[in-house]
């Protein structure tokens, strides 16, 4: 026995004392919630995270796990230049789940949605043999869309933040790879508590022509390669150039592995026309934006330059179903 | 090893050759879907079926079964009086399942889809323990809607089709329940392919007051109930007069346990003021609708009348989780 109620009073419980914005004419609770027409593109999106595939529940805090779930989605929305504005929130639970686990996770959840702007407006749970966290999330479109197909040669290519913290996190968390300290707390956390660049895709999408860009969830090889196929282009990458934290340098001992090909990152990539320094980038963006390579004419590979030559295939990061 | 190529490659393969309508600016491919704006009310839901909880893969095709997964979001937008528009899609896959199951599953997703109007706007893939297949839908209100919430005490209670068939479909296809021939063959069809009754939701949106009205996914009497409870109110039915059908009859010998808490018939119930005949609201609705009981002051709880006198707490029906 589980302990948990039946969904339906595990729905009105988790999402009681919701307070929706305008928005959301009928919340949960019935077959469908009633959202206010939009007068904007929308966009949608769906993403799942799923126990022992995506994480574990011991790395972390229920409430962490929830925030995560909808972090993910927020960076789909980022990713297009977008303004999030609802979701709806599949849970498959297990039946030796703790309702402490679904309360806190669900807090997380809701929590990070209002700090985001976002209403919860309906819900479903099932049960199932592995915790999953599917979340379909809106938004819109306040201006151009940055679109994975807009690459151009001769464009520059950037990133937000630092990579590979959150790959190197998670095999810390796993106990495949040590860390002590204040280099484990950071780069755990960087895992736990990604943060999607909202602010920044935004800023990017008010710039002409509106830059090519996409969340970094797979690695950083991987997900340029899906714009150099969507582009039709190919691209130079300087390895050294890749922005990697203190703490990955300290742990990782210079290897930059995961800095290239390990995911959960959920940074901006991005091509744009040459013409912007990195520091004007950084004040528009209002996050640390590096130049890490240029988009090239050819097919979609991707060429490492500098001290690290090398010709590679795309799609060579990270991929859950191998 | 699964033989599954890699997620970004799969949804690429299954999306492949999609038609969308004018609605869909960007399908899949890109971290969002773009969608034109509507100026309707928006309905979102969500749903999700699970390997071994809802159903099992040897019961039936794997086209059926993405039928299946999406007639189960639509019977909520036509338990709401809407219009289906689009849908987004998260499959999680087992390393073991074969790819023809994949392929066979989004067939019959796709070809569904394309019949009923709506478009695939993305999707996203992971792996897991059990295959499960979970779809966002969404929907426009081009009139009234219809909500659990609006039943009044005097409206009476209707149902369309018949009711048990799916549950003792389930059981057979399970085999719990023994029947053959034509009554096992239609049992089985009734759980394998439920119909979304969009038509009969529509035709009755148009009504004016708006019945109140939910679709029976959980069993007939617990999801009453949930309207007994949105609109503080109770309700009387005979169930003597629940329509049920040959095959139900020959199969459960009168047993009538099924037809008043088996689930996934996705059928509607709706409550409406008196002043129409059955024959009236089935050639409104397109669909055999039959009055089953009527909504009464008081608690939310249903008294069996006629026959078979008792008095039920609600939520007396399917519940997964328990």
């Amino acid at each position: 026995m589980s302990g948990l109620p039946g969904e339906f009073d595990l729905i009105a419980r988790l999402t009681a004392g919701l307070r929706p914005t305008r928005r959301v004419i009928l919340g949960p609770g019935d077959d469908c919630a009633i959202l206010a027409p939009g007068r904007k593109r929308q966009l949608i999106t769906i993403d799942s995270m799923v126990e022992g595939v995506h994480f574990k529940l011991k790395w972390g805090s229920p409430g962490a796990l929830g925030a995560r779930a909808l972090a993910v989605n927020l960076s789909d929305i980022a990713a297009m230049g977008g303004y999030p504005t609802a979701c709806v929130v599949n849970l498959a639970l297990r039946r030796s789940l703790p309702m402490e686990t679904v309360d806190g996770l669900y807090k997380g959840l809701r929590a990070s949605a209002r700090s985001a702007g976002v209403d919860i407006a309906g819900g479903n749970i099932t049960s199932a043999a592995q915790l999953a966290i599917t979340i379909a999330m809106l938004g819109e479109l306040r201006g151009a869309a940055l679109r994975r197909d807009a690459a151009r040669a001769g464009d520059v290519i950037y990133v937000t933040g630092t990579f590979g913290d959150a790959a190197a996190g998670w095999r810390i968390l796993d106990g495949k790879l040590k860390a002590g300290g204040l280099n484990r707390k950071f780069l755990a956390a960087r895992f736990l508590r990604p943060a999607a660049r909202l602010q920044a895709g935004q800023a990017l999408a008010r710039m002409r022509p509106a830059p090519a860009a996409i969340d970094v969830s797979d690695g950083l090889l991987q997900d340029l390669g899906h714009i150099l196929e969507r582009s039709g282009v190919g691209a130079e990458i300087d390895p050294d150039a890749i922005p990697i934290s203190p703490a990955y340098r300290s742990v990782m001992r210079g290897e930059l592995a995961l800095a290239l090909t390990g995911g959960e990152d959920y940074e901006l990539l991005f091509c744009i026309r040459p013409g912007n320094s990195e520091r004007e980038l950084t004040a528009r963006l209002g996050v640390a934006v590096r130049r890490v390579g240029r988009i090239v004419r050819g097919r979609p590979e991707i060429s490492l330059v500098g001290t690290r030559k090398q010709r590679l295939p795309i799609r060579t990061g990270f991929d859950q179903l191998r």
